[in-house]
């Protein structure tokens, strides 16, 4: 069976969250899509930028909130754009889809202070992509 | 000042070229947007995939091409989603801004066979995000 699936937005880890958003701003443009949220449970502090344009690409500056943050992790390996999020009417039913392609589930749905509740879970793909969901 | 770039596409280093383009396919039902392409001056296999829709993000799916493919390094520190790309009209003055805000040349301007021979230049971001950008 097919998802709807829809691109929602590129996650990009940064040791310095102002410095980051700093920098979209005067490189690419970007402004503040949001308010800084701090997550404990994903333990990160978040920041979505973008032009605003309908359509356009928005991307979610993450960096780690805390010693044993996720994101710490990946910045340790060298690794900056590290997820495409995607969002879906069902999320339990995506994950049952994902599984059976052969996914590996990485943390199940939880709500996310940056989408005001709204549940994400987390999976990597056969091919090692990162990828996040976030309910409708 | 400000550049005016669009982006592109998001760039997901793979293993396997065809194992990849099948799981898209089938997870999100992308499909192939472009033919398998063999670069050597990139030493990657590439396609790329998507809905298809106006707007819609467009996934170039890199493989490594021979033993010593720069996308090879990607994998082997476990990177999967890696660059983002934009399009500007100047290359070159584009790479200046990028370099005077701090960024990381690592790769000058060459036709890339992907883009009909559009020249592409690779640079790292202050925080360590790897930019891919193409001329218009």
């Amino acid at each position: 069976m097919l998802l709807d699936l829809t691109f929602d937005h590129l996650g990009v880890a940064v040791p310095d969250l102002d410095r980051a958003v700093s920098f979209y701003e005067q490189f690419f443009g970007y402004r503040m899509l949001s308010e800084r949220f701090d997550d404990p449970t994903q333990r990160a502090r978040v920041c979505f930028v973008g032009t605003g344009r309908p359509g356009d690409l928005v991307i979610e500056i993450v960096a780690p909130l805390g010693e044993d943050s996720p994101v710490g992790k990946m910045l340790s390996k060298g690794t900056a754009a590290y997820h495409a999020c995607y969002s879906v009417a069902d999320i339990e039913q995506a994950l049952d889809v994902a599984r059976a392609q052969g996914c590996v589930l990485v943390a199940p749905p939880v709500p996310a202070v940056a989408f005001g509740g709204r549940r994400i879970a987390w999976f990597y793909t056969p091919t090692r992509q990162l990828i996040e969901l976030v309910e409708q």
